[in-house]
């Protein structure tokens, strides 16, 4: 293939950081395009405005300079949704990173249309999951930009190479970046990840410091603490009854959550790219907010409906974490997700203490759950237990067919199958 | 329908019990059959010998009286195969309860056979599950034979009339039976559960006198405890080091996991009889076992593999909660499920704190973890990064040709379907 | 449990025939009890008026009787979102008389509603599907009404014991019915199913008198006819270019589909109720559909939205067979379906000929279909065949360390787990 | 990347046509190497040895010429297990060239393991599934074998420039290849697929001369013919009574299934590397193989496995169409379908007629139709119809729940989640 022309303008995911910087340096000199920096406030928990000096001292037009506050955007249109799936990848990983990356790259293609970019860059490196998930959402919103990923690129292939390439462009490094981090970190308002370099013995219990957020359980406080969140069609609307929105409720639920050493996961999983990796999640208010929401759910969704989200939620978190949620098939899925929770209303109480959360009561004006029937008292004709015969009677019947055809072939006690 | 003539002799489930010895002597005065009885241990922590006495005390020959200990063929051949699974059912529930009944089925089945019974009962009532999974258990085994369940048949309807029938048929009653319990139990190696009466309101908390096995965490010991436990083939097989049997083991994570508060749950669940209800389920043992299934299973078992077992679990474990164990879709199910346990061996570290357990540690020599292809350092070769171009190019493609489709109609900036 | 009261006021799917006439005649003198009659034209084909006169002849105020012409109500808002979803019973069956009784039993309920009537009664076996698919769909819809299913109740257990019924009270028995007729049919606007009797053994074939309306294949014409059929957001909306409503184009269908010897289905089916039976489908236009609608999906559906489609498609249908048309889980695949159907426009060219119906062109301003990405000519850089290396390379991944593994543990040559 | 190394010892999936040909003189030529010829009789209707002929023409010392009748283990290991699952890819394509592929790679793997090989090679394009199929079959096998795939590596881009390579090589080409074919076609004793050229315009129907082996069903004969085939646990095993090796079966089939104009397909697909292609398919004898192995499973399997089967399937299709063969979820999903096929033992009959093939009688010792059961006669108990009130009551529980909340919350009537 014969080298494709140089991008004239590009937009770059942007976060201040030295690696970023590097990437926009490397834009200018190897293509000699305009950049524009994209920043984002997902609820890292970092001041922007120093990416906003940084992006200028590298030479960026202000005009180019785009900083955003996207928490409100982020919890609604993406936290929220995938929490109405109780959504959990491999069992266990709440899918903080992932669910991040379809909002920044719909941002990156937004600011390349209004700005005319030809092309959009990110910082990902060529063996994670952030560059397929980038770059799934870009071809899925505009095919026509492209997508430039230095990592996969360039020759920057050591630190000392990249520092080198620091010093030669006059980027600054701060003292604390001239030696390798111990380990990497990705954080926003739903989770903290780290992994790599002390992580990636998975034999080895991650060392205290690699704790960005979350209180160690031991350090939590020796009393529990309740909170009540309440639910509106399957999104939370309230903690302890004030109501408020997704954003800050969710930063509340961090709060709370990261008191008392709730939500640390320790996982091995499996990328997309096909290696498994090592990572210490924090996800405090994500963790609390799932229980809840398996709690208000127990009382407002009848077993046709749950079990059928049960049943493909793996499937749904699995596209999340691959980087396809600008797909017909998420799409497909939320439909069906979404249309189960028109009653998911109502209240979870929940105990918080030392590293566990735990739903202790529930109730909703949409509740299912009938006392009449299920009492272990007189219940007054609500439930007619000759009903169960029938019930079971025919439940059994294509066993008994099993069974009869296994006796008649002279098979000896068995189920199933008969084997 | 003509009455059915009366069973000439059943083969009873019997506890030892109030509830099971009245049932004994109504199926004596109803019937006038010969009653042979079944107590098994399940490791639910209480004296065999007691039941026999009462049961020959009732009037039941010596050699009518059968108690056995099942813990090692109980944990064996139901616990371990469904903790392969990783089974929970409604995403919390470890199924302490369902996982017993089709054992119990068996061997009232095998002792009907081999004392020629045409019957077997059971004291379940006609609200629950138990009776289905009993009852879907006899017909898959032998169909030929009739089941009893007095609760849906007999007008003993409130606790006085029961108590009169007792007084009348001599029936000794222990002074803290006179009352009401005031909720109801059931017991086995697995786990505790408690429902009914105090627990009919889901918006109330359960009160701490509820717990018959688990610490609260909050008395949980100020220290946390590491624990090891090993796996061969997708089943524990070690723990700390030492080589335990199935039951012997469970046993062991029994003490461990209710010293340290944990598996502790309060769950409103479907019930297969189609009304919800609210269980507290204690499975201390269960639920570490779980969590380090889970945690071998991450270096050992691949993306496709694990995500296929992931993606039928929910459906696994309804058909065992709704009493299917013996079907063909569990067996196929189960074929499925053991096919992927060939290499999950190896052991993992788990800290155990005041209600939670979590991994913190794994190893195996069956680990598929390539610490060369994941590290970020130089990994020689071991993957090319450019590679990730093209897998992303194509599986990019589809979405695409979905996107200049839009583009093509005249659409806006959007994801998958294009809406 | 004690005797109900009797209800007063009954509305009763009433076909005109001997059967539902004979219930007719039981709901009065068993239960005293007014009666209104129900008779919908399904497209099965029989003229209505009849069952007005006859409904008046057995007493009926003409207020009472109620004949709606339901066609276009059956194939726009039941029998179309059903093709949308392709939806097959056990890999064969179309479903046709499933998919009318939520709808019969939608107007039961309405019609109760607006008569002020306390039950509904319909002329189901108790052996069969339809009974459960009644009665789950008025629970769904107003539990509050009784349901009578005579053929549960009475004791009219025979032939004759009916007739000599039909006799005591006046009810006219055509000659041709004196007799027991061979089969039992049912029929509406998309097929006509026979079963029982003559059709018991499924080692036999069935007789060809048993085909009520489609050609028998070898009788069909000896030439092809082509057919195009015009699709918009996934409903079929013109034949041959001209536009239709739902049933008159399903009749155009069916017409062309008959005379082809199309849609002849022997099958025997598991039932709900636990058994196995044995029916004799005809479907002409709907099997045509089918096609066609696949055929159309082929182009305007990308393999994420198919494939999703067609996993979740045997539940979908189970879920129709099964009488859950009512249900949340029904409704949450339905939006699933539906947000699939977006772009599912354009038209299908099929050829039928003696008893098959074959997809040979289709085409879409929708199409995803991309000529130059396919082609096996030179396709101006559209895909570059490199890329292919690093898709495949990274989807190797896993299973070149799963085997590295398994020649690590001295294992031979093997895929997969490596056994 | 630096270049790599040539490969010393090549083995080569050889057809013996003009492009495998250009193929081996290509790896000579380019690496150096020594090649090692594969050519296998998977049913192809081609004559071997011409394959050996012109190897050694081009150089292949005899020893490296490897001439293989695999059809055998090609039907009984590969096709039949796949039978098993009724996989059907897509709904209509019976994956006639994809189970081929993990044969011909397992094959090249054990050879080059035999001969000391360090590579393989094929002639598949960098467009299309094959090369996925035998890439991963590799990996999964001997990931330390290179695999070479010299369509995406060349610059023969074009015919001429084949062609001129051949002429440069001595490489003799049939007159008949002077020119371009219409269309490429694959075959083997499962299917014969024809693609590209004049079949690229899916709104074009393919003209007859593509048919390479099934009659026009116009031009089949004008009566039908019956064929039974004999099942043993999930297998054909006899044709007409007659017992056949799996390969001679599939043959009979094949015949019986082309005259009859059986099995003829058009298909729009959806390729694993993201773009759609059209394809022309002639299964015969797997069409007609299908239908009697849904035929026998209709009175073999139950509902519950039956259902799951069902469920699987298009999954399992996938797995195989996207080259997965030889992977953990492959073989999981297969322990899980072989575990079904214990009793699918019995005949089906089977009318062929111009281009249909249906059902129309099967028997079977195994089988789980009760006609007592189902009769409409007298079924001296075997069913008790008053059991079907109990099982609708209670399968209907939760609906009322719903309808209960939807009349408490204020709704009209409605079902499901009461919009």
């Amino acid at each position: 293939m014969p080298a494709r022309p140089a991008p004239k303008k590009v937009v770059l995911a942007y976060s201040g950081g030295l690696d970023t910087s590097i990437i926009l340096k490397w834009l200018q000199t190897e293509y000699g395009c305009e950049v524009v920096t994209f920043t984002a406030d997902l609820g890292q928990g970092e001041e922007l405005e120093p990416a906003r000096a940084k992006a200028q001292m590298l030479g960026i037009r202000p005009e180019n300079i785009r900083i955003e506050d996207l928490r409100e955007t982020f919890v609604r249109d993406y936290v929220f949704p995938m929490f109405r799936a109780n959504a959990v990848y491999e069992g266990l990983y709440l899918l903080g990173t992932s669910i991040a990356r379809p909002l920044i790259a719909r941002r990156l293609v937004e600011i390349a249309r209004e700005t005319g970019a030809d092309a959009v860059a990110h910082g990902a490196t060529g063996k994670g999951n952030d560059q397929v998930r980038f770059e799934l959402s870009v071809a899925a919103l505009d095919p026509s930009l492209r997508v430039i990923a230095p990592w996969r690129l360039w020759d920057l292939t050591s630190r000392t190479k990249l520092l080198e390439f620091a010093e030669a462009h006059q980027i600054p490094v701060a003292k604390d970046k001239r030696g390798e981090a111990p380990f990497s970190v990705d954080a926003n308002l739903l989770h903290t990840s780290s992994e790599g370099k002390v992580l990636e013995n998975p034999a080895e219990p991650f060392p205290d410091y690699v704790l960005q957020r979350v209180t160690p359980p031991e350090q939590a406080p020796d009393s529990p603490e309740m909170v009540e969140i309440t639910f509106e069609r399957g999104d939370a609307v309230a903690v302890n009854g004030e109501a408020l929105s997704p954003a800050t409720l969710l930063a509340r639920l961090n709060e709370l959550g990261s008191r008392h050493g709730i939500g640390i996961l320790d996982l091995v999983e499996n990328r997309f790219v096909g290696m498994k990796s090592r990572g210490v999640y924090e996800t405090p208010g994500g963790t609390i907010l799932l229980e809840a929401h398996r709690g208000i759910e127990q009382i407002t969704l009848d077993a046709g409906a749950g079990h059928l989200k049960d049943s493909l939620m793996p499937r749904y978190a699995e596209l999340i974490y691959n980087g396809f949620w600008f797909s017909p098939e998420r799409e497909m899925l939320q439909a069906l997700i979404d249309r189960s929770q028109e009653h998911v209303t109502g209240t979870v109480r929940l105990k918080l203490y030392k590293g566990s959360v735990r739903t202790v009561a529930r109730w909703s004006d949409h509740s299912l759950y009938s006392e009449r029937h299920v009492t272990f008292e007189e219940d007054a004709g609500a439930y007619d237990q000759t009903d169960a015969q029938g019930f079971i009677t025919l439940n059994a019947l294509r066993l008994r067919l099993i069974a009869a055809r296994r006796a008649r072939l002279g098979g000896g006690l068995g189920g199933g199958l008969g084997g």
